[in-house]
């Protein structure tokens, strides 16, 4: 194990993961706990000035990962299509407010259009967005979702799918987010990892657990050990590729938000130091 | 559309597509629709004679397809594996007794176990049953399950997987079963079809759809067309690669088994000629 991975200054929280304490609440918890790393979700700056908040977490002596989320690329209308450019300039300009290096990119899909024909609406979003973004100095990182999210959330479901989409752009500031939660179970995963690594374009990582059974679609996510993820597997792959970031923790779980949220932060912590 | 796609000869139902009624009921009834085949859940056989069903699907004008199912291979014990070798046997021995050319296995896997791990004991557990299915005239039909199920029900989770797997006994009597609700998202679908028909390993065809949103990870299959997958896109594909068989359709819906079967089997009829 690297001394790193001994303490929680790689780890990251992402605020849903606690998703009922504000902003500022999650700065301090997580501060005082030795996190180093924070990733904030855009619904916690509502009624928020980003600049602030980003002041908060850098006084707090964290880093501002990431904001999430952006994407939904595909459209059935110029004005969807139009809405989504908007709504993909302000998520860059929220994270260059915040301090945040990158935005994760949630694709985007729309049920019974063609996985193909989203695939090169995302790519022309992507595009559209890419001159704001590299202005703003943030990196767009898209992330591949599990294949049962195909339907209505994102057309790129696998590595392979997000590796071909980044090196079509080959921009320093087009990247891809890995999650175990939506890769694990990939027979090709390795090989993508690496060539994801080998092209500069591994950017986030994130984790948690597949619980057995898995009750709800969205929010059934598991801590990190509770499931069947082999975790240090895939980190070790990640990082035998390149990648030296954070280690993001991105859960959503509907019993877990129903619960204390100073206890779920410190099982966070012990997950973390034992299953990441 | 081909002649056969105007009628229901080439359709077949799964009996767990109408669960509350007993393989009796579902022979009559699929039978009067003009429905050309069925494919028998083990569990319709509890207490009957299989071959006396086998001659009461010939008496109404029908074929046995597939008999379901085989597999779940996976073990951590060697009692698990014996018995797993043992009701794989047996469900061999049922197949041929009802007059089904083919058992459907899904493959198996275990929370925690690492999937190279299990398909490493899919291999070995198709390898120790092969010599009796060869000896029945019974064809193992490999299905490759969508990702979800990689915790607890199959290690086999694309068509490439399944391929590779079947390749490597490169036996008559090794096959795979194409499910679009399995299969639907990915983008390498196409070509593995195009690669399984080329080897001679396309043996069945499932169909179902895919809602938005689903809402149980088990039991929430739609009706065809109800879902956003391009089925008669894959049907192309697959009888483009060489497959002649049966359209067979296998729908798991509690909510339709709580309805009237009599017009959910009309729906599924009209569906059919509709939507696949």
């Amino acid at each position: 194990m690297t001394k790193e991975m001994q303490d929680l200054s790689k780890c990251a929280v992402h605020t849903i993961t606690t998703k009922p304490w504000s902003i500022e609440t999650a700065i301090d918890k997580y501060a005082s706990m030795g996190i180093g790393g924070i990733t904030v979700w855009r619904d916690t700056l509502t009624g928020r000035d980003p600049v602030l908040i980003g002041q908060q977490i850098k006084d707090a002596g964290m880093e501002a990962v990431a904001l999430v989320r952006g994407g939904f690329f595909t459209y059935t209308s110029a004005d969807e299509q139009a809405k989504a450019f908007a709504d993909n300039r302000l998520a860059i300009m929220e994270a260059e407010a915040v301090g945040a290096p990158m935005v994760v990119l949630v694709c985007g899909a729309h049920p019974g259009q063609r996985l193909e024909e989203s695939r090169n609406q995302i790519r022309e979003g992507i595009e559209a967005v890419l001159p704001h973004a590299e202005a703003a100095g943030v990196t767009l990182a898209i992330e591949p979702l599990h294949p049962m999210y195909a339907d209505d959330r994102s057309a790129i479901n696998t590595m392979k799918s997000a590796n071909e989409m980044a090196e079509y752009f080959h921009s320093p500031y087009v990247g891809i987010a890995v999650d175990v939660y939506h890769l694990w179970w990939d027979p090709d995963l390795e090989q993508e990892i690496m060539r994801c690594g080998k092209n500069g374009n591994l950017t986030a990582f994130h984790v948690c657990d597949w619980r057995t059974p898995t009750t709800d679609f969205l929010l059934d996510r598991g801590l990190m050990g509770e499931g069947c993820i082999d975790i240090p597997k895939i980190r070790g792959w990640v990082e035998k590729a390149g990648f030296k970031g954070f280690n993001e923790v991105e859960i959503f779980s509907k019993t877990r938000w129903e619960g204390d949220q100073d206890q779920w932060l410190k099982e966070i912590a012990d997950a973390y130091l034992k299953s990441v």
